[in-house]
């Protein structure tokens, strides 16, 4: 039995038990997804990895035909982001200019733990060159589109955008990507998903390509909260348990009036305001705080950020050495690193201590900081492709929100509230670092009245 | 009943336990020798703290009279330098340029745990400003002079100038230093004193004025491995225990062939030279190794290191506001924090971790990496007063050998190994990161075979 995109983990997960569908069903459906010519595989995907997915699914039907346990993600096609290391295989994150460099010698930890609970990794997902915008173009390996609107051939997101378009157009179950401004939550609310981005270190990030190893998180980009979390909790290496069910009455939600709310087009804000009218209506306080302390990231920022330095100190080499093969958008970026002296970067890490513990007073009393995930719905890939000036315009809007969360180094969640049919609209919810668990729980009670 | 300068705290201890002293004879013991105007406290310490010191004592001998059992330091005189933050007190760091700075709201985790442990805080010793060089002059307080030699009026070492004369002279039993290139070493081995760093994270060093946050560290300077190891413990909020005792017999030592033996006087190769030969004829295996590892350390400081720029990061607008007020031979230091950039700062963090586990593999077999503390006996004060060129050169040489315990962060100790009477002379034993107590045990085994 084939599955249908977007259908919840857990529902497969029974019907793998009661022998209603195989892994490798489930793999062929998803394969054959990839493969259609009509479809956005090619652009979805960098690599397939059919023969090792194949061997995947076919010991995990073995398995269980057996009566052996079912591990938390058994026989469940999941895509990678083509950042994370996958022993054998050169880790490209996007680009060109890793070509020649050394085959991955083992899994990345969360590849590991993902392949030891059972999920067939299926491939490698198309990102955003080194995971450096929101975006989503790629101009080596094509941009895929966003599922919404597909005749206008509208962005996904980024930098994860293959990882969404995997999971909306069914070729995977869940994706997992990276978040170091919003890369899984922006194409996760481009794109209509429940995306999570965990506290940082919640996750090993080692054996992903780093972007900022200030700001690098890992994370799914999934039907549903519920599924995102127990992916999560695998690549946590945590136990896999359900996430508490609470009601949304009494959820205390703080609605930041500074910075989060700007720009906002027309939809978002529309869909913003119904979202957070149902909330009030569903019992939980919706409360507006000036959180003028948001202010004070941008101007910590000023300098360039966590992001161009670390990626320079990491990779630096292959922009002496073959600038040619960079996507010039991401290449303007990296060489931000040069406005930066070593005390504006130490003075950088004091001041985000200092906002951190401002910011923590502020929402200490909320169960969730809520805003949309991004400040505007997903425009068409040619109107960015044909203006630098539009695409810096946007890449900055798409990433303005998300990114206080991995300033802040909080966990977050977005959540789809839009209407069917219409252009996907992200709520974001901003937990309490290390508060992965509670913030889960308020996403998935906000998530069930939209659904 | 007095105490000798030098005299090992657990003989003090036992004296006040059977009655035989009290902790205000002591106190009145040391506050005499530093009031002498004959002798080195006026420039061994900046700030006395005769009222409080005083009480502490009066209340230990309380204590000591009614029974309640003894605290780990009841009753000692201890010494504390100028950058630990003490409440109610303006700390200096050795300058001048932080006079209108509030005073402390808080004892430093540390001055709280040695008060805690019952110590008699005698004062706040002298130190090189900031703490940043390892000769010990200070132009604004003066130089307390070293012990030996006294009518020449050699250098003590720094930056912990006082800490170190605090001891040899009687003012306390033991001094507190802080370590970031070898600021407890070096005073310790010109001196003739046994003195520890303990690895980074061992000891806290909140409430303590920063040098470099990636390589201050906090110690003691004292009579005995044994008194250091107790203090230590103190300052580490470990239970204190006797450090175990292991003999000489089949101690496994590596002397590094580079770097650390290029540049000795005579004296210092001569007393590191007898040192080995005692050691083998002990029963010790002193071995020979190459480890090139340690030439990667300048090269990957070569862009001016951790201090310069950590030192800018924290402390900066006071060299904006009043440069007038450093001592010049500070300030040029400082001011290299201009030649780094972010990108340099990053890649120096990897680097660091590089070469720290390459050199880890070079030591693991062995018990301890022996070296002179330092690359020269204690030169004129004089003489280095005379010459920013000769200051430079000797300053370097001092901090070199000790300043790789800091880049790696080891734990590591000096003993002294001169004969009595003759120029001080330190033989420092480097352990593993993490490895405190054991590095203490091969230590104090060393140190007895000199004593």
């Amino acid at each position: 039995m084939s599955f249908a995109p977007l259908t919840p983990i857990a529902s497969l997960l029974t019907d793998l038990a009661a022998g209603r569908t195989s892994a490798e069903a489930l793999l062929d459906t998803a394969l054959a997804r990839a493969a259609d010519p009509a479809g956005e595989g090619s652009r979805a995907f960098v690599r397939m990895m059919d023969d090792t997915a194949r061997a995947e699914a076919e010991a995990s039907d073995r398995l269980r035909r057996a009566g052996v346990p079912a591990r938390p993600l058994e026989g469940l096609p999941i895509s990678v982001k083509d950042l994370l290391d996958v022993q054998g295989q050169v880790t490209m994150a996007g680009s060109r200019v890793l070509a020649d460099e050394p085959p991955a010698a083992a899994d990345a930890p969360v590849v590991a733990r993902l392949r030891a609970a059972g999920a067939v990794l299926v491939g490698r997902t198309n990102m955003t060159e080194f995971a450096y915008s929101g975006i989503g173009l790629n101009p080596h390996y094509g941009t895929p589109a966003n599922p919404w609107d597909r005749e206008t051939r509208r962005i996904p997101g980024g930098s994860s955008s293959g990882a969404a378009v995997s999971v909306t157009d069914g070729m995977a179950t869940v994706g997992i990507g990276s978040d170091t401004g919003g890369s899984v939550r922006i194409p996760s609310g481009l794109c209509g998903l429940a995306g999570f981005k965990p506290t940082q270190r919640r996750v090993p990030i080692d054996g992903a390509f780093p972007l900022s190893t200030s700001l690098d998180s890992l994370g799914p980009l999934a039907p549903t909260v519920a599924c995102a979390a127990r992916v999560h909790q695998v690549m946590a290496g945590e136990p896999v348990r359900p996430i508490a069910r609470r009601p949304v009455a009494g959820l205390r939600l703080a609605v930041p009036q500074s910075v989060v709310l700007e720009d906002l087009d027309g939809t978002t804000a529309r869909a913003f305001e119904v979202a957070l009218s149902k909330l009030s209506a569903a019992g939980a306080v919706v409360t507006e705080v000036p959180f003028r302390e948001l202010l004070e990231i941008g101007e910590a920022n000023a300098k360039g950020g966590f992001a161009a330095v670390e990626c320079y100190a990491a990779h630096g080499r292959h922009v002496v050495r073959a600038p040619d093969l960079f996507d010039p958008r991401v290449l303007v970026r990296i060489h931000r690193a040069n406005e930066q002296s070593a005390v504006d970067y130490i003075s950088l890490i004091r001041r985000r201590a200092e906002i951190q513990a401002a910011c923590n007073a502020v929402s200490a009393p909320f169960d969730a900081v809520v805003m949309p995930t991004t400040a505007r719905v997903a425009p068409p890939i040619a109107e960015l492709e044909a203006s630098n000036e539009v695409f810096a315009k946007t890449n900055a809007l798409m990433l303005r929100n998300c990114s206080v969360g991995n300033f802040l180094d909080r966990c977050a969640a977005t959540v789809p509230v839009h209407e069917p049919g219409s252009a996907p609209v992200g709520l974001m919810l901003m937990g309490e670092t290390m508060a992965d668990d509670d913030l889960l729980s308020v996403a998935a009670a906000v998530e069930g009245l939209f659904r």
